[in-house]
């Protein structure tokens, strides 16, 4: 690998030399001193030359060299990536980080076209265009960052729980939801689907006895809006457990994980995050609040916001009259919506006891937007076949589904979750735009 | 959560009463007593019940209760799943762990069809029908915790080596490798297609200043080929850096990566291995051997293997012969094979600057199979361009990759690995499809 420092362990070296390698974020070319702010995947340092504009007539090699140097900094295109050598000086007075290099020797490694396509204020668009300029941003440096820290958090409390990583394939010969938003793939000679979610394969491992399972992988929607919550590609986060009692236990373990991710990425990024955010990010405390539906629909009628809609569901401003409900009375920023009606949920949710009118699953909003769906499954083969039906499926097109249920079953319950939402929301984002690495809709497939 | 004691936690309690949940493995159902093994997520424990095969005259109700204890048993369908209520008791006698379980109360939870579909000799296909029964042999289930093990094991040691995690897309506008094995995706009005690799979108975390990132993710291949080694959809390990001098320090990184991968396998799985799959699993020392492609080829020719190819390429039986020179020669199960001719590598890996007809690139060997390839790539955009026409590919096509260059780069390299392939030379497994939970290829897509 290249001898280099990172430019965030500068700081603590002593003057002297030092080699530091990144891209050119400006250069500051003042008649007798140039700057250069370099900036790398840890940090941004000043540079410094003493310029050398002109030779006088009895000027040595090292004027000229140093005439040659000044010449090449005047040149640095925004964005080249360059290698420095030089002296590290601690200096008080120089506002980035109270450290300075003193250009010794200077390699321009690659060199960026002059013509930057985007700007500081360019679209949401266009910085999409330009992703990978865009993505040089401190800000969107760190919301990958704070990603790597959240998701390793939860699997590492998933590990210690003795859950099992499952790989589900996304290549399906039927839809795993819904028909209406399913991308065809060309199989061969025959047809393939893309998984919608991995909820059917993450349930067979409740038949394979492996007890509890996650998994981190893409789903894929071919739902036409475009709205700054919906993506066609999407990173979904996954669990299933076997021998849970009720939706509660699903819970239980879903506030813990998302407690172990945060608290993870308070520790590591919180400052970053105050600095950068403008948020003192919070660790939610345990329980999260759990509002029955029903009842958070009758909270936000009673704070004056009618629900535009015939049927039993909430819509996204519900969502934030529910969630300011939340944070004014119990201070917190997730609230659990549980015991949806049965019209709103897919035929596998298992219904209640004692009212078979709702469904042993819950949403999860985190600061007014839903983030997950959980549930227990229906794993009563007889009750599952009648529940298909009362929703206008046909069983024989679930066969392959439905066979998991007929050699025995544990009950069993998980949840999905929209990775690129929880980081939206962690960080008063305004669209998973700005938290997917690469976001794919309607009408974006490239870069 | 049902209140049960884990199979594998039982030896360490005193007798007296649990509940254990799982499914029924065997039942041998005697005249005077019964015995079911229950397995669960954990292990299997043996269940003791004294028949009472008939009623006397003055029966009372707990003879009667007896009686239908002992009806329910010999009623139990293999792979029901059932919880048992009863008194543990330690029995060195009893040759499953030393310990039995006398039945007290036993719920069966989900009653399985009387005809198992496969059997211990069904073939591998017919395995592969019903993979959620396949996969409760303790086998099976071993695999899948072992990959659990192992790639928590290599996350963390990208974590702890500041790599960052991203989810690329897996729908693009274009193929990622190459056009031949693509898969094409309905998509709205036009056409996508599945990314075969991550390559050009973690390459692209390198002008976007990354510095180093990974990816454990799904890549899709419209391979019409049935090997053992073979999927057309299987999930890929990636990796790429930047500021790296050669394909020496890729391999670096890839083979601590290994390293940290099997060590804690072996700590934590050594003994099961050993006893499920007849393994002494060996953590390899560092450095892994190293030779360039010709060499090893002149070794396999000297070996008196002659490889039936016209070109500069090894073929499978070539494999298998330089990792047994390996294994005589240094001990070693994994060999990296070095400076591949240009002719057998893509357009964006870069040529050794002193021999033009070579890559920086590698291939590494694990017990005689092929896992991953790694390279240094071409970050010049006149390089790449004009090696990309050399290859009779179209630069415009590629255009959203090729802009990735034109505005600063760093120097890199990655790799990719096959997951998969791995685990199956791991534990000596003939074919992929036992290490992958849900195989997909050209004639199958499912369950």
């Amino acid at each position: 690998m290249k001898n280099r420092t990172l430019v965030k362990n500068l700081a603590a070296l002593p003057d002297g030399p030092v080699t530091v390698s990144g891209w050119v974020e400006t250069v500051r070319d003042q008649k007798k001193v140039q700057f250069v702010i370099l900036r790398d995947e840890s940090g941004a340092v000043q540079l410094v030359n003493p310029a050398t504009r002109e030779l006088d007539e009895n000027a040595d090699a090292g004027a000229s060299a140093r005439l040659a140097m000044t010449e090449a900094i005047s040149a640095l295109t925004h964005g080249s990536f360059i290698s420095v050598t030089g002296d590290l000086k601690h200096d008080e007075r120089v506002k980035l980080g109270g450290i300075e290099v003193k250009i010794g020797a200077l390699e321009v490694v690659a060199e960026a076209n002059p013509e930057t396509p985007i700007a500081a204020d360019s679209s949401l668009d266009k910085r999409m265009d330009w992703r990978f300029l865009d993505l040089r941003h401190p800000k969107q440096n760190l919301i990958f960052r704070i990603q790597t820290t959240f998701l390793h958090a939860l699997r590492t409390y998933w590990v210690e729980h003795d859950f099992v990583e499952i790989q589900t394939p996304k290549l399906m010969a039927s839809a795993s939801e819904s028909r209406a938003e399913l991308f065809e793939v060309g199989y061969f000679e025959g047809t393939a689907y893309l998984a919608q979610s991995p909820q059917f394969f993450k349930q067979m491992a409740q038949p394979a006895g492996f007890g509890k399972v996650f998994e981190v992988g893409p789903a894929f929607r071919a739902d036409p809006s475009f709205t700054s919550r919906h993506a066609t590609e999407f990173t979904s986060i996954d669990a299933e457990m076997s021998w849970v009692e009720s939706h509660e236990d699903v819970m239980k373990m879903h506030e813990e994980l998302l407690v172990a991710g945060l608290t993870a990425v308070k520790a590591k990024h919180g400052a970053e995050i105050a600095e950068l955010f403008d948020i003192e990010l919070e660790v939610p405390t345990l329980p999260f609040p759990r509002i029955p539906l029903r009842e958070a629909k009758q909270i936000v009628a009673d704070r004056g916001y009618v629900i535009p809609r015939d049927d039993a569901d909430i819509d996204p401003e519900g969502e934030r009259q529910i969630s300011a409900h939340v944070r004014e009375a119990f201070g917190h920023d997730f609230v659990f919506l549980t015991d949806w009606d049965i019209s709103l949920r897919p035929f596998y949710h298992m219904r209640h006891p004692e009212d078979a009118t709702l469904t042993n699953s819950y949403d999860l909003i985190y600061n007014g937007v839903e983030i997950s769906t959980g549930a227990q499954r229906e794993h009563r083969i007889d009750v599952l076949v009648a529940q298909a039906r009362e929703k206008g499926l046909d069983p024989e097109e679930l066969e392959f589904y439905l066979d998991f249920f007929r050699y025995g079953v544990p009950p069993h319950g998980g949840f999905g979750m929209g990775l690129a939402r929880v980081m939206m929301l962690m960080l008063n984002e305004h669209s998973i735009r700005e938290t997917t690495y690469l976001f794919r809709g309607p009408t974006r497939l490239l870069p």
